[in-house]
């Protein structure tokens, strides 16, 4: 396949931010060929009009439960305990497995649909997120989610053998757009005996793990209590960041100085979730000095059943926003930082390090926004447009490897009518409400 | 005007928060007639297909700058003094009659488009704006910009009595939906023998006044020092929260807990910014306290220099969001509690105390949300859709006084086209930019 998106703007991300005015970008195959001018023999399956649009590497969301969608706005404004308590674990004790694939999908579609072509999902049944990922052209790197205690089967989880078992069959599938890691729950969940069990498989496969660190001081006193150690020293001397690939943890909000050296000298990409920590009243991870200790930190969602939806845009807004107030300094968190973050740091999280950047040999996973709305002008400045005004309604093109999943409003690779009723009646059956299309929510 | 939207789900903001499934609204004239069902002998001009849609009552924006549209991206990521002296100011002073127009059409629009259909507007050359208001449908409160020192005229600015004139000309106008008010900038600014001749004046004329206090330490000390009272008790000594309207303030950053006491009693309103606050580094006021002393406080963008857009709808997430975080209490503003902010407390700032509710005999200040886009699936919970998750995209219908004003993405007041052509071009003649259309922000 070859594209060639004509006359458009390339915020390119490349090292000296160039933000490139009436450029033409060709694609070939899954690569972008050319930046600038197509070579003359090219020969363009598909012409896109690019003027008044911006052509910008894709985003990837470096955390999530996509299959949460089926839990989306069904817990709000209540206390941690009484969110996961009574409600969150009411609803996925009622999960099945085709519940999986409807919610995984709908989640694909409002991904594709904002600007995101990749994800780090951690969840159950992964099996059947690894089918939507390859029928939806998008980018993933999937793990099963196994807690290592009593009947892992309550909620949709299988055994430790099963869940290594699909970390083998799935790992390299969809021509390599899809990576498997391994998936313990967490240190503060899983008992040692089963860490290092992750930790010997992912030796013996070649792949790495992917699990939750140091969401509180609680866990971390903890801890200090059970291993003498903080989490991330924990797992550190268990092995579990030193895998053959890249470990991928999510959160670390009570990180001390001391783990974020650990983790920046590990290499281990660390997921950021600031809509979730807002929403659910859990502390900011020390973001800036996180980055500062020389974190790999991607910026990412969480579940929608604590961050409401998937759309990477709003983090990017978020996490420039917070810390400007936080530190009282209009220049922290600079647009094109919070763009790399999420463009650059969460891909090479999720496993597609090359991505990022709009040059000629790179992944074609880049996207096209109409700047047309009138919250776009005067377009003064296309960076801060997409960080500070940009909604998933400007999301005009997305292509994942070259391949374009999304066209004006219309998605390519999913049917999302099918995805949307299958996805909403689902919902209401896990928490026993009628479906009755809009009536159902003023039960 | 007879219009009928058939079979909807309306979140009323009644005193029961009520959410009404499967209902009609009729609208009949400026004014709501009727909820569940038409009379049986309404005969509508228009019949709207309200399924799989949300009626909420329209939002306000309780203070802002319309025609800094024209500087929106023009200065990002820089510390304040910068933002104001190198940029601001310096783009300002290029600013003509006829720039205000445009400017303010392309703000009316980005309201219209997410949901909002009255504001208050603090700025110069305010007849065109109110030309502006009269001719788009929309709702407003006007106040003409005067410092009272030096040269006023240097930003556009007029004399006093230019102000004062502008005040009794156009109060009550557009039908009454345009409420006009005194404009002194602050009491940092402005003189006090200039603000007691705006107190004389708004008397006279039975007319409030607009302007920003208390919105840093800096101001505090310098009042206190200056006046020996804090900036609300000195505006309240030389009567300007007792004016025959109720006074409208932006910001109170700084405000002490007796000043909170003093606004709350005084019945003054304020207006809140969080995106603004957080962009260029401000404290953020201590909303909770603020509502906890009984303050009226409504929700606010402030002007897109700042806040770089105006979208109602991020402004309502970002104060639930920071909230919920800072507090780390996810029951701290809950859904409603800023909804009705937005949708009652800016309403009644901006002059329009009787909108914000969907109930017959109200005002027919109402609009109509698509739910089907993936992020709204499923719907477990309307209200925390609109609040968490929706985007201008989403906003279908916009009604202000029974009027349409907007419909799947056509602007049915104004000519959007000519709109964004006109505010760009001038934009970038402010700042000496050459008008190449997508050109210019790589200069």
């Amino acid at each position: 396949m070859r594209t060639l998106i004509k006359n458009t703007t390339a915020v390119t991300l490349d090292a000296g931010d160039h933000i490139l005015p009436d450029v033409d970008l060709a694609l070939e195959g899954r690569r972008i060929l050319a930046v600038g001018q197509a070579p003359p023999d090219f020969a363009p399956d598909e012409v896109i009009d690019g003027r008044e649009m911006v052509a910008v590497p894709a985003f990837f969301n470096a955390h999530c439960h996509a299959a949460m969608t089926l839990e989306r706005g069904w817990a709000e404004d209540l206390p941690f305990e009484r969110w996961l308590n009574e409600k969150i674990w009411v609803a996925e004790s009622a999960l099945e497995a085709d519940d999986i694939t409807w919610g995984a999908a709908l989640a694909a579609a409002e991904m594709i649909r904002s600007g995101v072509v990749g994800f780090a999902d951690h969840y159950f049944w992964m099996d059947k997120v690894a089918e939507v990922v390859a029928d939806s052209g998008m980018k993933a790197l999937l793990a099963w989610c196994h807690f290592g205690i009593g009947d892992d089967k309550e909620v949709g989880n299988v055994s430790f053998e099963e869940t290594v078992a699909f970390v083998e069959t799935w790992n390299g599938a969809a021509d390599g757009r899809i990576h498997t890691t391994m998936g313990p729950h967490s240190p503060y969940m899983t008992p040692t005996a089963v860490l290092k069990r992750f930790v010997a498989e992912a030796q013996r496969i070649g792949v790495g793990a992917h699990f939750h660190l140091s969401e509180s001081d609680e866990q971390v006193r903890n801890s200090l209590e059970r291993h003498g150690l903080t989490p991330p020293a924990y797992v550190a001397e268990l092995g579990l960041l030193d895998l053959p690939r890249p470990t991928l943890v999510a959160h670390c909000n009570a990180a001390t100085p001391e783990d974020q050296s650990l983790l920046a000298a590990k290499g281990t990409y660390v997921a950021h979730t600031p809509k979730t920590y807002q929403k659910l009243g859990m502390a900011m991870p020390p973001l800036p000095e996180m980055l500062g200790h020389g974190m790999r930190v991607g910026l990412a969602t969480d579940g929608p059943a604590s961050n409401s939806d998937f759309n990477m845009l709003e983090i990017m807004r978020l996490t420039g926003l917070y810390w400007k107030g936080a530190l009282r300094d209009p220049e922290a968190m600079p647009r094109t930082k919070v763009l790399r973050m999420t463009a650059q740091t969460s891909a090479a999280a999720v496993g597609f390090p090359e991505s990022g950047v709009i040059a000629p040999g790179r992944p074609a996973d880049l996207l096209l926004l109409d700047t047309t709305a009138p919250h776009w002008i005067p377009r003064h400045d296309l960076a801060a447009g997409i960080v500070y005004t940009a909604h998933p309604g400007d999301v005009a093109y997305v292509w994942c490897d070259g391949r374009l999943l999304y066209r004006k409003g219309e998605f390519l690779t999913l049917d999302i009518d099918r995805i949307s009723w299958e996805a909403e009646r689902r919902a209401f059956r896990m928490v026993g409400k009628p479906m009755r299309s809009l009536r159902a929510y003023a039960a």
